[in-house]
C-alpha cells in the first residue's frame, strides 16, 4: 500500500495534530505546507522557535505570567499596584486584557478553571500563592476575571467563598462580558466596560 | 508597557501564523499550548520532525508526489499501470485518492491550478515533464482530476487543449464532485463514484 505519508512527514503531522482543535485534516495541510512553501530557513527558525521556549522563558514565581527572568515584568514593576490582583484563567487572558493598557494593579494566573467534565479541582489550579498573599496581608482587592462560563463561574465562586474569611476585598468582573464567552475575544470597548462594571461579591 | 509576549514566544508565534489559515489568535493559542502544556521531549520531537523534513524527504523526479527516494513507492511500483496518469493538484490530493485503494495506476502532481486571483500561470505548475510523457507515447490515458473550482476547471480544460493533440485519452474525473468542493475533504463513495463516472474530455 502506499497510501501512507513518509514517516518523517507523519511525524510532523503527529505533532501538528497535538494542538488544540487541530484535527487530521488540519494537520496534514499545515505539515504539507511547511514541506512545500516554507523556505530551509524560515523551517530552521520555526524548529529552534520551540527549542528556545524552556530555555528563555518561565513562570514567573510570583503569578504565573510567562516571563523571561524570575519575576516577570509586570511583578517587578514598581509603578503598579501591588495591593490590587486581577486573577484570570490564562496567560492569554492576562495578555488581553493587557493590551487594553487600563488596568495597573498585578495579576495572578490560576493555569485553569474548575471543570468536573475534565477532572480539574481546586488542587490542579495556582491558587495556593494567592491565598498565601492575601493572609499575609499583601492585597487589598482580589478581582476576579475568570470566564463568564459555567468553570469559570465555578472558579469565581469558589475562591469567592475561600477569600470571605480574610480583610480583603473581592470583586467579580462582570458588564460586558457575554454568558459562555472568552476573554481573550473579546474587544477592548467591551473589556473597559467589564472592567469598570465590577461589583463586590 | 507589559502587553508584548517575550521575543521567543513572539517568534513562534509568528511561525505558527505562517501557516495557512492560521491567524493571530490562533497562532498565540498553539504556541502557548506549546509552552504550557506540551512536555519537553514532545517539544524535541517537533521540532527535530520540522528539521528533518528536506533531509529524508524529495519530490519525486518522475511525478511530483513527495518521497523518501529519487523515485516515489507508486512510481516505483511495477504492478501498477503506468499507462494510465491521474493528474491532481497536490500532493494532499494524491494522497486522499490513494487512501481510497481503487485507482492503480500512476500520479501526476502539478503543485497548483492556475488562477488569476492569485497570479499563478502555466509556467508555475509542473506540466511539462507530463507533456513530455505523453510525447514519449508513454501514456494511454490522462484522467484529470482537478478539483472543482474554477482553478482547477481552468486548469483541467487547459491541460485537454493542450493534450488533444497527441494520441492519449484525457478524461475528466466527473459525478459526485460538489461544485466549488474539495477533493481531499470528499467521503470514499463519492470519490469511487466520481471516479468510475469520468467520461472522455
Amino acid at each position: 500500500m502506499n497510501n501512507k505519508y513518509p514517516d518523517t512527514l507523519q511525524k510532523l503531522i503527529d505533532c501538528f495534530e497535538g494542538l488544540p482543535g487541530v484535527g487530521k485534516k488540519t494537520a496534514e495541510r499545515y505539515a504539507l505546507y511547511v514541506f512545500m512553501h516554507m523556505k530551509e530557513e524560515e523551517i530552521v527558525d520555526f524548529s529552534n522557535a520551540l527549542l528556545s521556549l524552556h530555555k528563555d522563558i518561565h513562570i514567573c514565581s510570583s503569578c504565573g505570567n510567562i516571563s523571561e527572568h524570575e519575576l516577570c515584568s509586570i511583578c517587578s514593576d514598581t509603578t503598579r499596584n501591588h495591593r490590587q490582583i486581577l486573577v484570570v484563567e490564562s496567560i492569554k487572558d492576562l495578555f488581553t486584557l493587557e493590551r487594553v493598557g487600563e488596568y495597573k494593579g498585578i495579576y495572578h494566573v490560576l493555569n485553569g478553571s474548575i471543570s468536573f467534565t475534565k477532572g480539574i479541582g481546586i488542587d490542579d489550579l495556582n491558587i495556593e500563592p494567592l491565598v498565601n498573599k492575601v493572609k499575609n496581608n499583601e492585597v487589598s482587592e482580589i478581582i476576579l476575571a475568570t470566564n463568564a462560563t459555567i468553570e469559570g463561574e465555578t472558579t469565581a465562586k469558589y475562591l469567592n467563598e475561600l477569600l470571605k474569611q480574610y480583610d480583603v476585598k473581592v470583586t467579580r468582573i462582570a458588564h460586558g462580558l457575554p454568558v459562555g464567552g472568552d476573554i481573550s475575544y473579546l474587544d477592548e470597548m467591551t473589556l473597559i466596560k467589564a472592567f469598570e462594571g465590577r461589583r463586590e461579591y
